[in-house]
């Protein structure tokens, strides 16, 4: 089965991608891509995405220089998420973190820096 | 800061949210909530999502048995992604799987399960 037939986009023509540290583990982002942009992640070896807010592809890391280099593309059972196995040149998030994922909701919804709370938040 | 006033929800009214074992690391599934399931969600310390195909709220396991535990749930920077690392019951993908990311894409495009294939694809 190829991607060509097998993906499910959304309304907007689009695939969720999550970035994963394929050395940690750590989940570093979320993006779209578009079939274009998945195919030049696969090719390239570096991710590429849709950016919805200016609908354009844009290469991550082509302004910070902190490119994913891609160790392995998943796709999950129905076809409409990846899963992109990525060693980061540097932090993955524009704030200079190393994950966008650095806030912790409470159960009260109350949005934290991370790190003063461990465990069942 | 409360989720109240700093999600930002798609044209759906959705936060892409992904899951990953706590203990393990591995990402199980990607999902969507709206503010509701995600309320939901930290309250009750198992994963909720809306259904976008079935255009109803759904609690992960109800009908399967496989709970996720939540253990934490982290937002990203833009507030528009949700990030549950949970404790599964049991396999996290309807198909027995334990990730519904068990198949691999090549860098040409073909799909296949995972396993037999390491490293770049």
């Amino acid at each position: 089965m190829n991607i060509d037939s097998a993906l499910k986009l959304d309304a907007q023509g689009l695939l969720a991608a999550v970035i994963q540290d394929a050395a940690t583990g750590q989940v570093l982002m979320v993006g779209y891509m578009n079939p274009e942009s998945l195919k030049l992640t696969l090719k390239e070896g570096r991710a590429w995405f849709w950016s919805r807010s200016r609908q354009k592809l844009w290469l991550k890391g082509e302004t910070s220089g902190n490119f994913l280099k891609v160790i392995e593309v998943r796709i999950d059972c129905d076809a409409d998420a990846v899963l992109v196995r990525c060693t980061p040149a540097g932090p993955t998030c524009h704030t200079g973190e190393t994950s966008c994922f650095y806030r912790i909701i409470s159960s009260d919804g109350e949005i934290s820096e991370a790190g003063a709370t461990a465990g069942r938040p």
